[in-house]
């Protein structure tokens, strides 16, 4: 990576198309894509936002490098004319987005991307790159870290991350999401976390034997060593050598801090670790387990009784690995006419439940009376539902849905996206990390249990407002009619 | 990332590690560690060995800035003196490996890092994290072109790619394992893969109808225009506007490159769409599809006859998707004593296949007379396989299962570890990615089908030579009496 802000990070077909807008006169009509993903992650009800203030740092700084414009050259497929423009080029668009942190739920637009369409076109590629990933890890953590207990989960996955980068961003993205350390030292230096480690199998293969490599490791830190017991024999060598090192630093006034399982059946062997240290008079040392743990695992593990104080979680946090993935897609929901007024975009496809929903959306999120969430409504921009007493809202597509929401039964309805950057000018710094990471623990405990259940979660409800079920329904029908987009103002 | 070559891409206990090592008298004890993995990704039976090259430039410059010194100082967990030594530190250690684009099998040493223990202890997680991912996905993308035929399959997976680097290398890697391009236009431009692209609903939803968007985007690209036919309705719109612009097309003597199906059924659709391109004359007009593609998919379309001429691949080739990360490991396996013999080192971990094998290790792979592979043996660096005329080679782990490889039924039997770097130094300039590209494809057509067989793979024989498998044998042994490592010289 050469460049930080390179434009180049994209798809070949944005710049295609780019060149296209601009040879039609459409490069700076205004338009507005929304950001959106169709299902939850994991299988699970709800997605964390992350990735946003990254994505508006790219945003605010991207610009072509004369070595990049050669390049493009030398594809053959861009005119000098072209090449100049995006010389100057900057992303001058606004973004109205939700917080970093906020729990969001399918078909949710997360951000708004209003600008110059050639402008909205490039950037597409990162932002969805930027924003699915961050998602998809910080949703992994609280996931993994609502099952494991309080501030028990360290991330230790850089070594089986997709690339240094991903392992960085996965670094951060799991303290989000509830994680209380990583074992990723770039990640603690660059975004102020907590760090943390043991030693591996390696410490003690190079010493003669185990308990030397024990003695030598908590003579060095005695005050934080986390012993590896699995090198050999967990219950046979490991533990008891542990024990005599415990002992030793007892003598001397010190407590060990802790052990780790790395390998074997996890819940047989920290219970009877647990029952060798207790025995031993050592009820404080903690057993910390690590070995392609997940969410699953964690709650069987917990079920089983296991001994455990805490995890450490690398590959399947890191990679997501059972979805590896955040389906987050960048549509097409508005174009300015050039008289300012909107003409309203939509893609009907194939199935129905991959169509795309028209015009500019704000989400408003609905609590009751004890702040527990009722639902979220999408609405046309300028709509105030706040103001409102009541109105019916209607499933996004299967349309017999409705549901009828009273003032005096609510306690809020607030209005969730705002505007985080205006013509590519960055509107506020972003918030604190560990602040960020105590609302999302605090909206995850507002939420019913039922919504962050692991096996079939209770689906939170989101619905269109009227005007926008209105409007999406007068365009479905007129489509199915005629097979073209209309402009419907 | 501030630092390409920075030192704290690594765990937090490598550097405690390095610290204890020091503390200790071990940190200039000469080690090796050996680089491996225990299972094919992807359930298969070969992986592509890639990024070693990646991996020996992050070696070759890594080093610490002053930045990175005061920040290890703030965690207070290091010492000055250590601090010191790191401000001087420069890998310094050997590297013996196979070359990029090898392919190879589980519990093959892939890489000996040979050099001080406190050296080859830090740069483990960043090695790791390079190859393992490079590998994971030249091998995903190996799989799926095998499918899909002869060099019709582009990379387009950047936006759900895990970061930009993991896109980054992801396109690379997909490019060595067989794609002809990817939408990446910075992996374009670093990497210098071919770029290719189509357009996307946008363009479609920008214009007042599709046929003005087909119309407008063939003007402009002639002779290279892929058509996205799935905005509204594939066969109702889609191809009948494609058809359209491709009859006003010939009548200016040019031809419409293709069509694109992103949606819906595409063993339906393709089949309905070739018929309908070819009853208007257009047999020539190729049918590219995508969305959610992998070699599964792929293969069964090729068995329904699909009537597909290539394939656009994202999300489940960048991310690996079904087995997002590469199981790969570094375990120490000799140490020097002070006299310059090595003492061996394993791990004994629960039930035996997580265990390792001693020593510093040459991997030879057997041909028989037709070039075809027979099998791979490990044995003790310095033994020359090539130079018996029999020898009986061992199972890793049911060592009741013996081949008996004889000269004269060989073809070759060729060492695969070369020395790739020397105290630090790069000794040779890596290949070309094309030759390498063209190497995979031959080396994967050089093997029996049943090796690279999907569904339950024919296992490939990788086997212990007879030192290697008495010295494994006498120390599991031992360790198995004594619970200890052994000096064995």
């Amino acid at each position: 990576m050469l460049n930080p802000s390179s434009p180049l990070f994209t798809d070949l077909y944005q710049l295609t198309m780019m060149q296209s807008y601009r040879q039609v006169g459409l490069d700076q009509r205004y338009a507005c894509f929304d950001l959106f993903f169709r299902r939850g992650p994991f299988g699970g009800g709800y997605a964390v936002w992350a990735g946003i203030n990254d994505a508006l740092d790219y945003l605010a700084t991207t610009k072509f490098l004369p070595a990049e414009l050669d390049y493009l050259r030398s594809l053959k497929l861009f005119d000098e004319s072209f090449i100049a423009y995006l010389k100057d080029f900057r992303f001058k668009g606004d973004i109205y987005s939700l917080p970093e942190g906020t729990i969001v739920f399918p078909y949710e637009p997360l951000m708004r991307i209003q600008g110059p369409l050639a402008d909205c076109q490039l950037v597409e590629t990162a932002i969805l790159n930027i924003v699915n990933f961050q998602t998809l890890i910080a949703t992994k953590a609280a996931r993994i870290c609502r099952e494991a207990g309080e501030d028990n989960v360290m991330e230790f996955g850089l070594r089986r991350a997709q690339g240094r980068d991903g392992g960085l961003h996965a670094s951060r993205a799991a303290y989000l999401g509830g994680c209380k350390a990583t074992s990723n030292v770039e990640a603690g230096q660059l975004f102020d976390l907590p760090v943390c480690g043991t030693h591996s199998h390696a410490w003690v293969m190079a010493h003669e034997d185990e308990l030397t490599a024990f003695r030598h490791y908590v003579a060095i830190y005695p005050h934080n060593s986390v012993l590896l017991v699995d090198t050999y024999d967990t219950l046979k060598s490991g533990v008891p050598h542990a024990i005599t090192v415990a002992q030793e630093l007892k003598a001397k006034g010190l407590n060990l801090m802790g052990i780790r399982l790395d390998s074997g059946d996890l819940a047989y062997l920290s219970r009877q670790a647990r029952q060798m240290l207790d025995a031993a008079g050592f009820n404080q040392v903690k057993i910390i387990v690590s070995g392609d743990l997940d969410e699953w695992i964690v709650r069987d593990l917990r079920q089983q009784g296991a001994c455990i104080d805490s995890y450490g979680i690398g590959t399947k946090l890191v990679t997501g690995q059972d979805d590896p993935s955040l389906t987050g897609v960048y549509k097409l929901s508005a174009l300015q006419n050039p008289d300012h007024t909107w003409q309203l975009c939509h893609k009907i496809a194939e199935g129905g439940r991959k169509s795309t929903f028209p015009g500019l959306k704000q989400i408003w999120r609905l609590t009751d009376k004890q702040h527990h969430l009722m639902g979220d409504v999408i609405e046309l921009e300028g709509i105030d539902l706040n103001a409102q007493n009541e109105f019916t809202a209607t499933h996004p597509f299967d349309t017999y849905q409705k549901i009828h929401y009273q003032k005096q039964q609510r306690g809020s309805c607030t209005p969730l996206l705002t505007k985080v950057m205006d013509q590519g000018k960055i509107l506020m710094s972003p918030e604190n990390i560990h602040q960020c990471r105590q609302k999302i623990k605090q909206q995850l405990n507002d939420l019913d249990p039922t919504f962050t259940r692991l096996l079939n979660p209770h689906i939170y409800k989101v619905s269109l407002g009227p005007e926008l079920f209105a409007i999406t329904n007068k365009m479905r029908g007129r489509h199915l009619a005629a097979s073209t987009v209309q402009n419907l103002d």
